[in-house]
């Protein structure tokens, strides 16, 4: 095997960092749903996570990180999403003044969250420039650290302590399934699982039409895509980073896809039957299980909820 | 200190009889509500129980203890809610032929609910027959044993086990928050929680115009009261049991109120900010929380949340 970039004792050090600052998530189960698939599923519950989603834990790993210079400059991230939050909050606990850049038209709702965690947010117009594009100018015009969505060792490590946790609880499942947008929150969680449970079996969850990890791992090479169009607004990435693509390379077993009416079925289900808020991305996992993109010999089957900020509107919908 | 009517015993025994049947529902915190209420507050997850909601507690409690005559002839319960799919889903697992009596205008999802649990639904018009007369008589003529929603030893020894998981969890509570209907619920919580922590103070939340179980400890007096309108169609109860007045008179600091209004809102904060489903009678203590209607020098409050099942309709209403 090649020897990756992160390792389960970057993990294991990642929960170290992470407790008393992450919430220790549940793990819930739903005979409803067991009965409905034909197999016992574990379902780590990320959107209890602070901030609403996985994204903290590789946000507050990082920052704890950084020296007590970097830490006074301060650190930039751009999101119109759960990043933002996760990285508002983790810099606010720590003490580390925040930049995020945000589209100009994200949610009234997303931008109130994220001052509310103490973070300057700037605003770009997504017409005319480049988020990333800011950020980084920001970064080098004041020395600030750059915190990265997905590709960073430090950020792989802390979002692999969801599957950690989860298999300290439930040691003896057959698989794991993950949703796979920039490959963070697998990478880490295949690093884990495999870690403590080499036979386990990895798997990816990708919307219908934002496939880039498929194919990237189809065709060995990292593939960019179009701007997708999935209602599962946390894996609209154009493509994975290189060290979350060595990484799922070398730890999955395959890509499955679902679609956006699969996603909402899921989310739709959860919310009714089993009384949880998950947003659609965090439903991508449950919609595959639900709909058997997994082996049927797969019985023990853990699945990442990454996060529950769905916006009011949508939910309102989803229940009319 | 009064004889009363359950011990702690009672409610153990319980435990060991729910144990692998029940949810051992999880234990929730949010930062957020800690803030906003300047406490730490324990949120007990009935709403994740099965079914639903804590009524699966003492049903299952209830039957479980049947002579193996009255498993083969049955049993029979009248409910349009919570206690309805409780018993059902009990009395299937169970092995135990079951009738419900629900009013005509019961919404279809939950006469489905019921029938999907293997019960038979005895359908009765509210305006011209009582359903517990119906229960009644079919207990009478087919010798079913007739489940009562509250006012049972076995059936409050088996609701007072979500208490007891919540003490064993955080045992150092200052004080248990629960919402009041026929008083099942609070009167087992309250047996356990001064079982294992004979300091903790209890309370009863009840919706205005809802008060039948403070104007009963008030006056002394079971007080009968016209059927209520609140929102909270769980604790529509028109008056306590005999059993669970005497617990409550004997155990609980104080019953407070909360209006529609705050309950709506409790309601929507544990939606948006805490990912969970809540039924507005489950909404009730938090809502009594929110809005400190509890001595402030209680800091570590648990409180139970009695269930999640809300219509769609309401939860789509709440949204917009």
């Amino acid at each position: 095997m090649t020897q990756l970039p992160v390792t389960i004792t970057d993990v294991r050090a990642a929960a170290d960092r992470l407790r008393g600052a992450a919430n220790r998530t549940p793990v819930v189960t739903s005979r409803t749903f067991n009965g409905l698939t034909g197999r016992q599923v574990f379902f780590k519950c990320e959107n209890l996570q602070r901030a609403g989603a996985f994204k903290f834990r590789g946000a507050y790993n990082r920052l704890a990180q950084l020296s007590a210079a970097e830490k006074q400059r301060g650190v930039v991230a751009f999101s119109s999403g759960n990043h933002a939050q996760g990285v508002a909050l983790a810099a606010q606990l720590l003490g580390i003044p925040t930049t995020i850049v945000m589209p100009d038209d994200a949610p009234p709702v997303k931008l109130a969250a994220t001052r509310g965690y103490g973070a300057t947010v700037v605003l770009n117009n997504r017409q005319t420039t480049s988020r990333e594009q800011i950020a980084r100018q920001l970064a080098d015009e004041r020395g600030l650290t750059l915190v990265p969505p997905f590709d960073d060792a430090q950020i792989i490590a802390g979002q692999g302590t969801a599957a950690l946790e989860l298999l300290e609880e439930i040691p003896d499942l057959d698989a794991l399934v993950v949703p796979v947008g920039g490959g963070g929150l697998i990478s880490g969680c295949a690093i884990a699982a495999k870690g403590v449970r080499a036979k386990i079996a990895v798997y990816g969850v990708e919307p219908e039409g934002a496939d880039d990890a498929r194919q990237s791992l189809a065709t060995g090479t990292i593939v960019h895509i179009a701007p997708p169009a999935t209602i599962a607004d946390g894996v609209r990435t154009q493509a994975i980073g290189t060290l979350t693509f060595a990484i799922m390379r070398e730890l999955l077993s395959e890509i499955v896809l679902v679609s956006d009416a699969e996603i909402l079925d899921a989310v739709r289900f959860v919310l009714t039957r089993m009384k949880l808020v998950v947003e659609p991305t965090g439903a991508v996992p449950i919609a595959a299980v639900m709909v058997n993109r997994i082996p049927r010999k797969l019985k023990r089957v853990g699945v990442i909820v990454s996060g529950g900020n769905i916006g009011a509107e949508l939910l309102g919908a989803i229940m009319r």
